[in-house]
């Protein structure tokens, strides 16, 4: 039995669609709501089974689409009603976790909450408990804290956290301040990166005491950190939820809570790192589902319970959700996903360009199938 | 106004699943009911179009399974009933043109056959019945006459005659002896022949009186020919036909006309040619199919008349049968087959191994797919 982190809340932003996953991620079926581990369960429940043991079912909320609700409380039956946060149109991740830190701070002012994708893949969970912990030590004393995750090979997919100076902090063993972010990098600076081992992937989760994070909004962008307040002081009132919603939320800044609030507060030397010793993945595309699902070997992944496929010395992924037998042969890194009105076909070499597919379909009048 | 040739009967096998066509080809439904190249025809259909010109409708006939007595009549609503020639199993070609030679025989003594496969592409129809018309020339002087097609690549898929001594015979201007066949040669051969100009590519037409191709097949499989004469005998009689073909047709040996008639003949000298100066392919294969569709092109080709294809730098073909969006994207030379109940995905490398999949769905009980 897992003791409980004090004071310590969960936010899951739910929200992005996954475009570089499609067909197989739809809007209405957005990534977070796939398994694609072949877990047997979706990566938002896989998000909530790793978190439940630190903050009991009582202390996780989800900020997600109002379109997916219905499907979310569906994946979490033990989520509170009060801790599911609706937006009623995504406004990018600043505004959602910022919501967030504003509702709970108003509902327990000392709280420490911690911000993790619904969508990312995790395996070692009792090595992510642990970063957590040290996490929120850190975060008690006042820092904004992430979780670098420690690389396991040259990735040019990710960006990169730089260690700075370490950080003595009462039960958290290896902690240091963040010197900078750094952007995707090419093969080689990835290569140096990984030899020089004060580099960490950046895998986007944040842990403060949610007065210092809607501090840092404030100090950056005064009116959103308004307008949050202005939303969190209505939320928690039927009547005036509602209204409120319809007159702040659609006003509130687009933007990534990196640049209101992580790059910030490095530059302030109030960012700071703990290292995470585990396998993670945001399966960003094709090439990382197959990767994933892989397991290390050549042949060819398959993902999709009543998948029937037939393989001929090819490599790569086969995501099936039809009945249709599928026949594969001699393709190098193959990626097919086989849903009911559309077919993707391409290379691990060519995932990245999924989301240019998905910009023509637009474009080209086929927004019935995204 | 084409004139039609005198006493001459063009006989269309229509048996060959084409397997390496899967899952577009199938047992029910095989490549010369298919509609190829956008011609907007079935295979079979664009084969009696081509013949009619020569033959008027009276005189094509068809020789093909009882299963798919139906889909023959569909495509040819003019062919007379006595002209649909049924096997009751599939039994090679020997048998097929054998029994319809046989069977013509006993109607029209003189006649000269020309058989033509249901399945094969010719591109340049006039050049084709002159090529047919000096084939019956010759054939009338007694010899068995075939149409080598003048290669316009070395191809590796293909197997080739070599033309010996020529051959006088009014009215056929390029005739000549069959020195030899060879069988499909690897590229450095290809490519001599094609620079040697005496090798001609074997597209299996086969023209010469049917009783001297009767004939040839006595003196080379007596118990065949036995077998053909006593079903022909019985057959335009309602009463026999049938006891006779129960009785018969399951004991015929299954054999190729070309090591029962071709090669035989070829040996002996009576074997002739005649070159053809037209396009021509046997659609063997994807490759084949997609090169056929490309029109010298290197983007995708697409097969299927309510395609929605959207394509990012991909090349190959995609055929489609069902109404769903495919993406392709940047893969070479790409094999995308999207029916009903399979999908295939390879590239025209891999092409030939398509009926290795056909046999592991038999072997691996998922036979309905075929």
């Amino acid at each position: 039995m897992v003791e409980h982190i004090e004071d310590f809340y969960a936010v899951i932003p739910a929200g992005g669609v996954g475009s570089r996953l499609w067909p197989l991620s739809r809007a209405d079926a957005p990534k977070f709501l796939h398994d694609l581990t072949g877990s047997g369960h979706s990566l938002l429940r896989d998000t909530w089974n790793r978190l439940e043991p630190l903050t009991g079912p009582d202390r996780i909320a989800v900020v997600t689409g109002r379109a997916h609700r219905a499907a979310v409380e569906a994946q979490l039956p033990g989520i509170p009603d009060k801790n599911v946060i609706l937006e009623s149109e995504p406004r990018d991740s600043a505004a959602a976790i910022g919501l967030a830190a504003a509702i709970l701070h108003r509902r327990h002012p000392d709280v420490v909450i911690g911000s993790f994708a619904a969508d990312h893949v995790i395996r070692g969970s009792r090595v992510f408990e642990f970063a957590v912990r040290d996490a929120v030590e850190v975060a008690r004393e006042g820092y904004i804290c992430t979780i670098g995750i420690a690389p396991s090979e040259p990735a040019v997919g990710f960006g990169y956290i730089k260690r700075g100076g370490e950080l003595i902090v009462e039960g958290a063993r290896d902690a240091s301040l963040v010197e900078r972010f750094v952007e995707k990098p090419d093969l080689e600076t990835a290569k140096a990166y990984v030899a020089d081992r004060s580099y960490l992937w950046n895998a986007g989760m944040f842990i403060s005491r949610a007065d210092v994070l809607l501090a840092e909004i404030e100090a950056n962008n005064p009116t959103l950190h308004a307008g949050l307040l202005e939303l969190a002081e209505a939320w928690d009132d039927r009547e005036r939820r509602g209204p409120a919603v319809d007159r702040i939320w659609p006003t509130l800044q687009k933007i990534a809570i990196d640049y209101v609030v992580a790059e910030p507060a490095a530059e302030k030397g109030k960012l700071a790192v703990v290292p995470g010793h585990f396998d993670w993945d945001d399966v960003g595309d094709f090439a990382s589902l197959a990767k994933l699902n892989s397991g290390g070997r050549t042949d060819l992944a398959i993902l999709g319970q009543n998948a029937r496929v037939l393989s001929d010395a090819a490599s790569g992924i086969v995501v099936s959700q039809t009945s249709r037998v599928i026949s594969i042969i001699g393709v190098k890194d193959i990626v097919v996903v086989d849903t009911d009105d559309a077919l993707l076909v391409t290379t691990a070499e060519h995932a990245q360009r999924v989301k240019s597919v998905v910009d023509a379909l637009k474009v080209t009048g086929r927004g019935d199938v995204l």
